[in-house]
C-alpha cells in the first residue's frame, strides 16, 4: 500500500510529540507500506514569525511573508527525519520546491497546479519514508508560495491524488469526525464513514476537522481520506464518495456555525432587478452570502435577510453603504442537520422543527439542500438545539 | 556601481538591528549603486534549531542538518525584505536554490562550483535591492546544503566574481583590520589596505575577521574586499591584490594563535624516511602539521616536533599510536608577523628577536616564509610577546 499521512502543527510542536508521531509513521512503514508523509509548521512557529515581521513592516509584501513562513514546515520535515533517522529508519525530507509542487502565482493563498512526481517516485522505490513539507509550493517564477489556511491537508491530498495513494490519512486531535461536536453532546458518536458531500456540508458549517478545499480536492480525484487522532490508537473517519449508511442513520451529523451574522436590508422598492442589485454589490465585495429570505412589506416595499461570517460583515456594510435601512445582528447561530440519507426520505425535516420547538426555540430563518436542513436561530440557543436535534436523531 | 554587502548574524539579530543593517543598504541603493545583499541567520538562530535537533538525534546526518539550518537565512532575508519594503524600497529576498548557487554534495562544508546570475541580473535590471542567503546553495540532486564556517563571507564573494561587482563589503562588529588585535593593545592601528595574501596569513593566525576560504576566492577572482564595521560609519580596510603601504610599513599585522599544541616524536632512528613516515602517518589522519623541526639526539636518534591545531590533538595521537615516545605541550602559543613588505626587507626577523628577548620570552620554535615570521613561545608570554613586537614596529 502507498499512504499518505498528514500531521498538524500541534502534532509535532515539540520532541515528545515528534518521538510519537514518529512511531506512528514508522508502524506504517515497518508493516511495509510505501509512506509519504506531509507536516506542518510547528505549534507556534508561524506565530512566532508573523510577531518578528509585524515589528518590521504591519503590511509586508504576501510574497515575502510567505518566504518567511514556509522556514516553519521545512524545520519539522527535517527534525522529524532527525528523529526517524534515530530509530534506525531510511528517511529523506522534502521541500515543496523539492518535490516539485507548482501553484499560482497567489501568494498567502496559492492553488496547486501540478505535483512531479518523479523525485517521489525515486525515494520511494529506494524504500526511504518520504517527509514533504505541508502548505507550501513554488510559482513559475521559483518563488515560494504558502497554501492558505488548512493547506497541508491540501498538499497531503494532491501528493496522494498524483501518486494513486491507496489512503490518505489526515491526523488531528479528535479521533474522527463526529455526529456533532463531541464536547459539548456526550453521547455524540464517531461515524465509521462520511461521504465527500456530507464531509463538505459539515465543514462549511463550522466542524472544523478538515479544510473545504482539500475535501473538494480528494472529491475531484477520488482520493479516501480517513480522519484520525495522532494521540489515540484507534480507527478514525473514513471520508469517500459513497458509503454504507446504517439503515437507521438518515442523517450523519449535526453543526454549528456561531461566526455568522443576518444583515436586513429594508424597504426595497418592489421591483425587478432588485434583489440582485442587493446581492450583487454584496458579492461584488468578495462576501459570500447564505440562505435568501424575503419578505413582503405593506407599503409595496420589500425586506431581504442574508447571512453572511462575522469577519465579512464590515465588508458587506460597506457594499451595501447606498442602503439607507440595513441593519446587522450578530447574535445569531446556523443549527445544520446533514445527511446523504436525507435525499431518499421524507419527514426529516418536521422532526428537526420538532424538536426545536420541544425546546420553544425560535426559528428565524430556513433553508434546505438535497443532504442539508439549516435553521437560523437565537446565537443563545445553539448548544440547546443542537442536543435536541441529536436528541431526536441519535438517542433513542 | 554593482556592490555586494554581507551581514553577519550579529548584524540582524534583531528588529533593531535590522533597522540599522536597513539603513546601510538603503543609503548604497540610493546613492545610484545596483545592490546585492547576503545575509547569515539571526544572532541564536542556529543554535537554537541544533538544540531542537540534539533533542531528536545525537547525531543527525548532515544533509537533514542542512535542511533544518537553511531555514535561518531564509528567515533573515525575508525580515529584511520586510524592513527595506516599509521605507518603501524595491526589495526582494532570494535563497540560494532561487539565485542558482550549485554546491558539491559534501553536506555541511560544501564548496560553490557554479553561481547562476540570471535571476540576479533580472532583479537588479528591475532596479530592486536583491537579498540573498549566506551560507547555502544546492547540489546536483537539488537538496539544500551548507558552506560550513564563514560560509556567508564566502556566498557573498562568489556573487561579487560571478556579477562583476566593483566591490564586496563584509561588514562585521570590527571596523576594519588592525595591526594587532585592539581589544589587547590599544595603540593597534586600523589598516587603510592590506593584501591577499597578508590577510591569509592574518586570518589563520586567529585574527578571526574574514575566513580563508573567503579571501583565497576573493584573491583568485580579483575581487576587491573591504572589511567594516555595521555599527561605526567609517571605512574600513580594503583587501586587494597590490596596496600601497607606507614607507615605514614593513609589516601589517601581528597576531597570536593559543588554540595550537607542539607534539614531539622522541628517539626516531636517523635514517631516510623516517620523518617522512611520521609526518605522512598524521597527515593522512586529515591533521594539518606546521613549524616542523629536527633535532639530532646524542645516541643516534632524533627527535621531531610539529604544531597542530588543539582540536586535531587526539587524532594525531591515534595516528601516532605506533611511536612509543611521543609527547604533547598544549601551554603554547604561536606569535606571527606578516607583512608582504618583508620580502624586499632584511633584518626584520631580528627585529622580532630583540622585541621578545627585551622581554626575555623565550623562542621555542621559529619559521619563516617570504611574507611571514612565526615564533612558538610560552602560552602565558604570548599577550606580552605581541604588545612587545608592536611596540617595536608601529610605536616609535
Amino acid at each position: 500500500m502507498l499512504i499518505v499521512q498528514k500531521f498538524g502543527g500541534s502534532s509535532v510542536a515539540n520532541a515528545q510529540r515528534i518521538r510519537n508521531v514518529a512511531g506512528i509513521i514508522a508502524e506504517s512503514f515497518l508493516y511495509g507500506n510505501d509512506v509519504v508523509v506531509v507536516l506542518s509548521a510547528q505549534g507556534d512557529t508561524t506565530d512566532d514569525l508573523l510577531e518578528k515581521a509585524a515589528e518590521l513592516n504591519r503590511n509586508p509584501s504576501k510574497r515575502e511573508l510567505d518566504m518567511l513562513l514556509t522556514t516553519g514546515e521545512q524545520q519539522s520535515v527535517a527534525l522529524m527525519a532527525m528523529c526517524l533517522e534515530s530509530m534506525g529508519l531510511p528517511v529523506v525530507s522534502l521541500t515543496g520546491w523539492q518535490v516539485g509542487i507548482r501553484t499560482d502565482a497567489a501568494y498567502g493563498s496559492a492553488r496547486i497546479r501540478r505535483v512531479d512526481t518523479e523525485r517521489l517516485r525515486r525515494e520511494l522505490d529506494a524504500r526511504r519514508i518520504v517527509l514533504v513539507t505541508g502548505f507550501q509550493g513554488v510559482n513559475k517564477y521559483d518563488d515560494y508560495t504558502t497554501l492558505g489556511r488548512g493547506g497541508s491537508d491540501t498538499t497531503a491530498v494532491a501528493l496522494a491524488a498524483a501518486l494513486h495513494a491507496d489512503c490518505c490519512q489526515i491526523y488531528t486531535d479528535v479521533e474522527g469526525v463526529y455526529t456533532t461536536d463531541p464536547r459539548k453532546v456526550p453521547a455524540a458518536r464517531k461515524l465509521e464513514e462520511i461521504t465527500y458531500d456530507e464531509m463538505l456540508e459539515l465543514a462549511s458549517m463550522g466542524a472544523q476537522v478538515l479544510m473545504n478545499r482539500s475535501v473538494e480536492m480528494a472529491k475531484r480525484y477520488g482520493v479516501e481520506l480517513e480522519v484520525l487522532s495522532s494521540l489515540v490508537r484507534a480507527p478514525g473517519t473514513k471520508v469517500k464518495e459513497v458509503v454504507k449508511h446504517m439503515e437507521e442513520m438518515k442523517i450523519t451529523g449535526i453543526a454549528k456555525d456561531e461566526k455568522v451574522a443576518r444583515i436586513t436590508v429594508m424597504q426595497l422598492e418592489d421591483k425587478p432587478g432588485t434583489a440582485f442589485r442587493v446581492l450583487n454589490a454584496v458579492s461584488k465585495a468578495g462576501v459570500n452570502v447564505d440562505m435568501i429570505i424575503q419578505a413582503n412589506g405593506r407599503d409595496g416595499a420589500n425586506d431581504m435577510s442574508f447571512v453572511v461570517a462575522d469577519q465579512d460583515v464590515e465588508q458587506a456594510q460597506e457594499a451595501l453603504s447606498a442602503y439607507k435601512h440595513v441593519s446587522v445582528d450578530k447574535s445569531i447561530a446556523k443549527v445544520s442537520v446533514v445527511g446523504a440519507g436525507m435525499m431518499s426520505s421524507v419527514g426529516l425535516a418536521s422532526l428537526v422543527f420538532e424538536a426545536l420547538n420541544d425546546e420553544h426555540i425560535n426559528i428565524q430563518m430556513i433553508s434546505t439542500s438535497e443532504i442539508k436542513i439549516s435553521c437560523v436561530i437565537d446565537a443563545a440557543s445553539a448548544d440547546r438545539a443542537v442536543a435536541a436535534i441529536h436528541r431526536k436523531f441519535f438517542e433513542n
